[in-house]
């Protein structure tokens, strides 16, 4: 039983557990923001999500989308295509066995990165702020990648 | 070699890939009722993917959306959304060092919400039935993170 | 300290990890593509991101859609909902002590039809070729995760 969690005794490990729980909450986040705006701009796509808004034909007027709710859910979708690699990679490359001060410095980068970004296409701010924040979350993910081919390469 | 193959042995982590084994295959499952709805409902959204169906502008009429692959499409989204977190930070959870007893309810209850929340959103099941089993989901790998958080902070 | 870089050192997580991060960058790459084709077709969907192009009502017209755009969009959410139940299953697989080339034969044959798929998506090469790519790769998660619930079984 101990060895299972030796690697949480791991230094780059624990690191990594912390960053990697904080994006992926903030993702997580994403989702009661959606809700957010479809409750308050009532904007829905299930029939059954505007019951309670009254009989079937004046509840229909509510299935509809919403700028509000589109943004928030392309951030969502956004952060699943980069927050993912961002996970499975940093996973083995926390395993390769990097330099702390490294692994600290790719982890606090790609996180400040990806919360800047979703504060970018949330109020939204004047491009290229979202698509900078994108790029830098993009160029840690793509090094780290580089490290574990480095480390592991066994084709 | 031996090693790596300890992970296995420990309870909580066995217990961890078989909740996540069947989630990640219980995901899966939604490509298959989408191209189930796709088939069935003559609904598609490729040109190639109509061509058997007879000359280029007889199979144009199969070029829709059809309510039930729409419906079957946001579950899925819905799925990676929910059960990558729970993926993620589950496996973290897992190596963080928690009780057998503790982690299987996370599991279990999670699993549980998650098969629910698939057929409250196909079948559907009026509100807040969808509703309900997406938080209880989400309150797991809440739950799950912030233990990962106390046992692994390292910022 | 050791402990926990030893992972790396075993064969069959060594592969893993280089396949993992094979098709994860690849997965990357559609973030690519997307942006190419939104810029070379104009197609824009978040009014900032159109701000360069001159006066708000002129630049109006490159908020629409595009079927490049959309195309490469299509393939990037499939590579989600295929790749990431292939890391999730695939990383659980690699712990569970299988052989190396059974695991070789796994990682292979999902990075060769998933590499196949998005340029069958993407070309677009005429139906089965997509199908069955996706198919095969759908049956080797398919199959890692039997060998995991064989292997890890807890419920």
């Amino acid at each position: 039983m101990a060895k299972a969690t030796q690697l949480i005794n791991n230094e780059v490990f624990r690191a990594f557990a912390t960053y990697a729980a904080i994006v992926l909450l903030k993702m997580m986040l994403m989702s009661l923001i959606t809700a957010y705006f479809r409750l308050t701009r009532k904007a829905f796509v299930n029939p059954e999500d505007t019951a309670s808004f009254g009989k079937e034909e004046s509840a229909k007027k509510y299935l509809r989308t919403d700028p509000d709710v589109e943004r928030a859910r392309r951030g969502h979708l956004n952060d699943l295509e980069n927050i993912v690699p961002f996970v499975g990679i940093g996973l083995l490359y926390a395993l390769s066995g990097p330099e702390l001060s490294s692994a600290l410095l790719h982890f606090r980068i790609f996180t400040g990165a990806r919360i800047f970004h979703t504060f970018a296409y949330l109020i939204p701010l004047p491009q290229p702020g979202r698509g900078l924040s994108w790029a830098v979350g993009y160029a840690v993910t793509f090094s780290m990648a580089y490290n574990v081919l480095k480390a592991a390469w066994l084709l």
